[in-house]
């Protein structure tokens, strides 16, 4: 497994998969039992050679994390001591805390904040939220639930995370209680705009109570004013939470961390773990300025899970007071190997490493005069498309799909779909720190010849 | 680790964590990394050694899953693939929907009905009752929130655990909206009074919208009657959700599964693969009878998201649209190595095996004049306690709580506390394959012994 890992690249980023594996990976359960060796030798044959690539030096999208040896090495290790996280006496609850504590440190906030690990920032996202829901209804909502004549409504920019709509309408509040704002000249959550979108709510008798952040946005890895924000949140008392799933792994680099000024000074931050900073799936993470109030929000014990003053179930305080998991497995194992391992200056480089092959894959497209860039590149995202200035935007659209699709099924690279404005665009994210240089070449040079073949056939 | 697999009842139970290992555990990230081999030393020595004790054969507390080598070797591959099943072309979606294909086989639901895999029941019953929000408002609360002038209410067993009070809070409907139905004289949820209490709420112009059944309650692993249940909700249009964490493991014994019956007629059931079921944390699941309604209840896509027809971002369904994690592990290839290689057959007399020792405890508890039995033994939980007649009721308890310690602090065994209604109490949950007679009659002896020691000193 672990060639498999170092030899990545002498495999396709990607394989179709045939339809004789699909029909194997949906038979009926044998009910006598197989052997080890006999289910890991299929495994071998049907799921590992199938896998959607984010391993590979060539894949580039949507927003997937690389894995690692040594988080292999944590994810045999957990999943041997098979540890449960909800909270008692027992060191794997001492790794999450000191994972958190490095976290605390790294984002700049107080000892005594509160922290969780969660599957995602989706799932952190709707922790940071709860919370600011729990503030916003005075405690009542875990009694009440939302019942408040006032709406409760929130913000968030125009170019945000749907995560961040879908944390609304678990939690209740309903996708159209988040207002999306349009984003500046910058990229960022326009705060004038904002002002006067929560002016105007009150004026309508809602109830602002939460503002939402992006740092690295998905589409173009822009970054909202944090200090700007916090300005206008003050000023109205809404929470503030960021959405920094990929885009918080800046804080590594001393080069982008500027973007990030005030992310100290945030009520709550949702990042992953699992993407940028190299741990394997799953492993979110949500920290929360107000540690009192975090836990207010999801404390909740009956007489199974009473603790005592010693023994195995002493060990306060329990994460299952922190979030909506009881039962939580080890992610923090994963987490600890990986930023020992890799320290924060050797993650900062990968950070710095993918985004400097985001600019030369920039400066590749701008030299070329087939390729366009849809957007500029602010961090590590590109997107950008075939030019064929003989065609309609609708055939643009279908000449860039079937680049797409091509690159995929030669097993070229994987960027992934995307529309900029109103244009179909190639989105390339680079969180591996197994891509080179090399291989942004090889992806624009695959774009030029499938685009020259296909622009023909599409244009007839 | 395998060894240490192999030999954990060489080993205390419980080992209390030093200062110096808690010293250790709280050190700052050193910024410049460190080599594997220093942190997999520091692991054997911080941290594996002071594991909760759920892989011992004498660990009986709360509900906890006890691992396997099989689940160990998935743990490993799937932290190696690094796989994220949020969706697209990619072998490891195909293996989730293979496992919850053999889950709908197991419990009787019918194939097009949704599912998805979760940390845990806690979130399978988050998922569960969203669907079933959805469902009561119309499908208008993902829109425009919980605002239903008519308040939608839910019943639960009074015996029903926690999370299901949780999931109410996380959903904004609040703990208030979940009324606590007494159980009968069988441990299950009255029918009778729940129809009492729909009655009223519909009188008092609610909007009753689900009842959670539990099978297997948490302190004596009771069960609803679901067919009873079903009677009640199908009169009033309500949402049947159970609760299985653990007692859904039931189905696979044929001694056992006649105690759910009416599973197959339930509109979404929550169950652990990592309790009862032996896989390695975390694994939850939720089945939801109408598939379709299930996706309409978290489907959400934006460009960036968008699928194709063909290459890696084709294979829909995708199951980011089945609940509120965009970015899935590969929770699914331990689940696949597990049941694959114990088979329904085996698990089924793990599962009958563990019910076993728990009567073999009831009979041992019922023999001895020190001991006495706090719950009929139904399934895999004991609840008892030392008895002394010449103590008081707080003294009892106290005497209770000295023993529950010192089981641990001594590595004997962990049993973990409760009350059973108002007095303390030993709980006993067997899903450990590694529990065997002698472990039982260690823990009966070491209670007897460490009761008849601590006793003179309490009352004294």
């Amino acid at each position: 497994m672990v060639d498999w890992l170092r030899h990545r690249d002498e495999e396709p980023a990607w394989r179709e998969i045939p339809d004789e594996i699909e029909q194997a990976l949906a038979r009926p359960l044998a009910p006598g039992g197989e052997t080890e060796e006999a289910i890991y030798a299929d495994f071998l044959e049907t799921v590992l050679p199938y896998s959607l690539g984010n391993t590979h030096p060539r894949f580039f999208g949507w927003v997937h994390g690389a894995g690692t040896p040594i988080g292999a090495l944590a994810g045999f290790l957990a999943a041997t001591m098979n540890a449960n996280l909800g909270g008692r006496a027992q060191a794997p609850v001492l790794v999450e805390r000191q994972v958190l504590d490095w976290a605390r440190e790294l984002f700049g906030f107080p000892a005594g904040s509160g922290g969780i690990l969660l599957s995602g920032t989706s799932m952190a996202t709707v922790v940071g939220l709860a919370v600011a829901r729990h503030r916003a209804t005075g405690g009542r909502d875990r009694v009440d639930g939302i019942q408040d004549p006032s709406r409760l409504v929130g913000y968030t920019s125009a170019e945000a995370h749907n995560s961040i709509a879908k944390a609304f309408e678990l939690l209740g509040l309903g996708s159209d209680a988040l207002r999306e704002i349009p984003v500046d000249d910058d990229g960022g959550l326009d705060p004038e705009q904002l002002e006067r979108a929560v002016r105007e709510d009150l004026e309508a008798g809602h109830h602002p109570f939460a503002v939402v952040a992006t740092v690295g946005s998905v589409n173009t890895g822009g970054f909202d004013d944090l200090l700007a924000l916090r300005r206008v949140a003050d000023r109205h008392d809404l929470w503030l939470h960021v959405d920094g799933a990929f885009g918080a792994a800046a804080q590594l680099s001393s080069r982008f961390a500027p973007m990030l000024e005030g992310i100290d000074r945030v009520d709550s931050l949702a990042f992953d773990f699992h993407k940028w900073l190299q741990v394997p799936y799953d492993a979110g993470c949500v920290l929360i300025r107000d540690g009192e109030l975090h836990r207010a929000t999801f404390e909740s014990r009956r007489d199974y899970l009473t603790s005592q003053e010693r023994g195995a179930a002493s060990g306060e305080p329990w994460f299952c007071d922190f979030g909506p998991e009881l039962s939580r497995g080890f992610r923090a194992l994963k987490v600890w190997f990986t930023l020992r391992h890799y320290g924060i200056e050797r993650l900062g480089q990968m950070v710095e490493r993918a985004c400097d092959q985001a600019t030369h894959l920039g400066d590749r497209v701008e030299a070329e005069a087939e390729l366009e860039l849809m957007a500029p590149v602010t961090l590590n995202v590109v997107c950008f498309r075939f030019r064929d200035d003989t065609a309609t935007p609708a055939e643009l659209d279908r000449l860039n799909r079937e680049i797409l699709t091509e690159l995929h099924e030669r097993g070229l690279a994987v960027p992934s779909p995307t529309r900029v404005g109103d244009q179909f665009a190639l989105r390339v994210c680079i969180c591996n720190h197994r891509t080179g240089p090399d291989d942004i070449d090889a992806l624009a040079e695959a774009t030029l010849a499938i685009g020259r073949e296909v622009s023909g056939l599409v244009a007839v």
